[in-house]
């Protein structure tokens, strides 16, 4: 059986044999191991692939006891996160996830699609994904996000991945799932904000356009960086042109985000993250 | 004998036609040819490498009267650029500039290296160039640059490249040579303003750093762009890691910049460049 | 009218002249023009996209009359290529082009998938997509491509994607179809030739791994390179994690060359591409 | 003080809880460990940056008593390494690496430049750095090789440098130095083997090219592999030009793997590195 832990506390001498200690002296075999050490924050970050029977209660018991207080312990059988989907138009991402998971490469099961449009539903339904169309018209913020979180509430769900979701989240719908929600930015932040960057960034005459994925926190756009990357652009390439080219780099970047995330791969800690 | 042909005008009907005839009626062969018209600013571009013998007033007036008013028509010899460097303290750009200079892969010469500081005198004198050493101190901004340009207007030179010269250029400086100063510039602009924009890019926790090559305008690091490129770094890096490797980056991208600038490759239209 | 103008031939001094001569007495202007002359096969190359009204046929014959003999010259209205899909069992190619597809992204219309297994089936109908399977089980090399070339030529099609169809193409097959067939190959050729090259790679030990999309000649894996590019890997990259990485780059480097070959931007010479 | 521990034995259970025991109780901080398990292999490998006071006899022997018999185990003080670099007529790598040693970006202390030719002796000497030339000319391999070796026992060194040294070295002369000699080279190998390989991916038509850092066995230019890279090239490049782009490929490429061998980050294992 295989298992993920996950440590994070405050740095202090023999975190390593205290942990790996608890480990051998269960019989449990280390696959792999990563730490880091924040020394700018004294902050200690260890993840490990175990294999072995374990009791999960006992073992993060016997870690608390000899770990610093406060420790953030994480540990966990492998299996498959449960996600959904929001998006709003553009069914790059979209479409890139339900084929991944449909050819069974993402470790994920995908739960069900939301949208604020109905666009997007015989892609979803192709893959046989249910799908949610939620309209904001004449609808508050408040209003909106309240229909998606009755919807979100009925399924127990790891992550939320924001596939080209085009409406800005409030910090209430946030903070019900922290650490847990997934966006793809189009270009650098936080050069380019506000309507159409991509034309933003044409009339700025960019040799370079990227993309960013993050988790979602209350200041929009501004959460923990997890993956980024950007293709090359010339003189030739009008807006248009410039917005398709990020479209794969998009979908590129998030789907690299999303195989660290489903597996337990990431750590976040003062608005950045550890990637192991 | 080998030209350079470059023309920027508004775009109409025939204008290749009406080029290559004058081109071609006087003996001239075409070894290379690139166009480009931007639809949105209804302008042409073109830039072609002539082989044979003409006379350059000759073709400069039979262009004239064939193409619309206020065209921009450069036609010289191949020839090597003469440049003056302007730097500070950091030594790395600077560094690959004269060791390519030196191994003669450099369509340029370097008349000359200026800095506020005596830093990189012995790094300058090794490559057996002139070393200015102009200090700003107890000098205002207009006095200091009144100096520099004492010192510039002494050679004839097509273009001073900024090797981290971290001093802000006045407008009335940068008239002076409009077009033809380049800038290397540390991270994406303008998402990182400022003092030390690595370390902001570090607290940020950016997983790209990178490094923008440009004209500079009076509008500092706002100039049109020329060449820009980046790396990808992780959460092991501290800001001096960050550092380093964007130096890394800095160095390539003022490189291949400048390969561009003294080949006649490049045109500015509306802050942008066009590159052939 | 939008209009594609393509010419190769012997190059001479006086082309452009003539070539931009016959269009702008025919009263169509150029939107984009592109040229490159080869100086060590002294031949010349031309893609110009037109506006304007014109007889195809007449077009032709006015430059035919002023070129080189045997002259290489297409003249076509944009339109969308037909395609068929060629496959065998992995997925990662064949649903990113449907995806882009269905999503109007790409300049071409699926005619039809053919696959040797089954297993695509499911995929390719979800996207309406005919889908032919033809198992090559106890049929020759010769047998079985006669039961494809037979479904082939019920369709009027501009080109063959083979998107991973992983059996090899005998000369007499290519030659019906000869630069009109593209294939995706995995990493760089021709260092790991043969079965399970990913393990190869991984053996080796290599930090790089790549794809290639090129014209199938009858030389397997040898014809004309369109696009190529890689991803960096690391000693943590089991050889299967590198495949898994591999199709990312695989997908995304076919998508390109489809982009290049459906706007007819190709040139094939010398068992190379120019690419405008 | 700082120390770097290395080990590579046979992986078993226990093994980071029993090193980091002997650390812990030896009053031993661990700045920074990595490990990784070669799962194939069945062997382990870890390296450790570690702060104290320690004798390394001492924890050495410890650690022997813990560890698999064979283990490899190597500690030491973190200290610049000694180098001599041999290159041969061209002068980008190795200019590079005076620069970054004379900017004091390098973690080593050159010793010495051998070359074939004369060629580059006024380059080093700019630098102070003490330059041997000799000749080939009239001398069999093992003359030639002898005489280099003559000069290389007078130096203490820890690693020799081929920066573009252009000899092929007999299996007698590298076993002298075993896993301590880096190449760089050209291209992909073995896609391009011989004389001017650049040629040869020009008229392979290859739309990449790239550099290969890696340690020198008797298998020539078929050691570990330590970094690569690529960069983009189009049908715009003569191969002359690819050359040239090459250069500052491989000069980026050698940089980065010295980096990484100079600071002890490397294990070789079944003609394989492992980089932490």
């Amino acid at each position: 059986m295989n298992y993920i832990l996950k440590i994070a506390c405050k740095d202090e001498p023999g975190l390593i044999y205290k942990i790996s200690k608890i480990l051998y002296e269960n019989g449990l075999n280390i696959e792999k191991n990563s730490e880091f050490v924040d020394n700018e924050n004294k902050r200690f970050f260890l993840r490990a692939l175990l294999s072995g029977e374990l009791n999960v209660d006992e073992i993060v018991n016997s870690l608390k006891k000899e770990l610093p207080k406060n420790s953030y312990i994480y540990l966990t059988k492998k299996r498959k996160k449960k996600i959904v989907i929001m998006a709003t138009k553009e069914s790059h991402c979209l479409g890139d996830i339900l084929l991944k998971h449909c050819s069974k490469e993402m470790n994920a099961e995908i739960l069900a699609v939301i949208s604020n449009y109905d666009k997007l539903r015989s892609l979803s339904e192709k893959f046989n994904i249910p799908y949610y169309f939620i309209s904001h018209e004449n609808l508050t913020r408040r209003e909106h996000e309240d229909k998606i979180l009755k919807i979100l509430e009925k399924f127990d769900l790891d992550f939320i991945v924001l596939a080209k979701y085009m409406r800005i989240l409030s910090s209430e719908f946030v903070k019900h799932y922290e650490e847990r929600i997934i966006n793809i930015h189009h270009s650098f932040l936080p050069a380019f904000i506000g309507a159409n960057p991509y034309k933003q960034a044409y009339e700025r005459g960019v040799k370079i356009i990227g993309a960013t994925a993050h988790f979602v926190n209350d200041n929009l756009d501004e959460g923990p960086i997890i993956t980024q990357d950007v293709i090359h652009v010339d003189h030739e390439y009008s807006w248009r042109d410039m917005q398709k080219a990020g479209r794969n780099v998009e979908k590129v970047v998030l789907s690299r985000a999303l195989d660290l995330v489903f597996e337990d791969r990431i750590f976040v800690y003062a608005n950045k993250t550890i990637i192991f």
